[in-house]
């Protein structure tokens, strides 16, 4: 599968390898063609390993990933390109967070989600969050966490959440762990989760962490 | 002990009924003196079970449950009387709900929270969030759940939130369960949890659930 990754940083680098050491064709995106850590990414990562513009990425690209932190997706899906979503899996992994007086503070928040503003703007895209909820390391090597902890994925298409779910399944997330929230509004849930995965951060002491829902009766 | 429920909704009954089964003393409080839901609870709920208004329950009280529905909580108190909160542990396990168009919303969301605004605006009662993750029948028989599933507790005095640790030991909460995320502020990433709450009751189809941390290196 050919998938576009954009964003450089720890979380674009992390998907990025872990697609490229699955045998996919990766590229890199980013905002100019010459950032050095998508240069360096691309030299180390191995086969299958590119870089490239937003754009270069996504035109492509099978699967188009959002890694971009959430309060600039929006902006790199514009340099992307509507034309280069169109009709493809767009898989948004953002979280729209900021720290303001060592508070997280989540923007949109409560009545709108970072999910939902990418897809109301590529309406012919197939966007489906996931992964948000837990650190880069976890998303792509979820045995780095014991138990039968669990991931989400919320959007509007069935079938592309199928594929991610396969995608999950490359990553070693199994079928059974992955819970399908329903339409991409559930995107304000896994989005408002963030806080609390902060605050566990800083009481755990630790950001290898996920949950797991135990029911009974 | 003597506690004063405010709120005679499925969650002061449940709290209320619990707290008498463990052979506290209890004041179901509402806003009259003669809801006929308080008073036919404090018929059958067994010996040291009263209801009263509001500030009957907190006058005699030694510890005050705000288990009213979060957006009425502050106007529960304000009748319950600041001089009866004062000194007081006052447990609020409230979430600030409403439904619009089909949706949860919270309110306040993001940058403040219910815990928050009580512990401001009755700066002398020892505020603890807890138990707001969970529907009621959990909060008071943890075991409905199987599996090491977790509680929260958050507020700014140590010494509160080792007695509320020590009334949900009572409910069936061991200690090592109970996770402190800190201060009153943290009450945020609890409330905040309310949406994928109702998200997965409606994946899951069941209310009785909870969740569980997985930890990593």
């Amino acid at each position: 599968m050919r998938y576009a990754v954009l964003g450089t940083g720890v979380v674009g680098r992390a998907l990025g390898g872990k697609l490229v050491e699955l045998g996919h064709e990766v590229t890199l995106g980013s905002r100019t063609k010459d950032n050095p850590s998508a240069l360096q990414w691309a030299r180390e990562a191995g086969a299958g390993a590119q870089s490239g513009t937003f754009e270069d990425a996504a035109s492509s690209a099978e699967v188009v990933v959002v890694a971009v932190g959430g309060r600039v997706a929006l902006s790199a899906l514009e340099a992307a390109g509507a034309g280069n979503l169109d009709g493809k899996v767009v898989v948004d992994v953002s979280n729209p967070l900021g720290f303001e007086d060592g508070q997280v503070r989540l923007d949109p928040v409560g009545s709108d989600s970072m999910g939902e503003q990418i897809q109301r703007a590529y309406p012919h895209a197939r966007v489906v969050k996931t992964l948000n909820t837990v650190n880069c390391d976890v998303m792509v090597a979820p045995s780095l966490v014991p138990g039968e902890h669990q991931i989400f994925v919320c959007g509007e298409d069935a079938g592309a959440k199928e594929q991610v779910t396969g995608m999950l399944g490359e990553f070693g997330w199994p079928a059974h762990r992955v819970l399908d929230l329903g339409g991409i509004a559930s995107s304000r849930s896994v989005e408002m989760f963030l806080p609390l995965w902060v605050d566990l951060m800083r009481t755990l002491g630790k950001t290898h962490f996920n949950l797991q829902f135990h029911t009974g009766d």
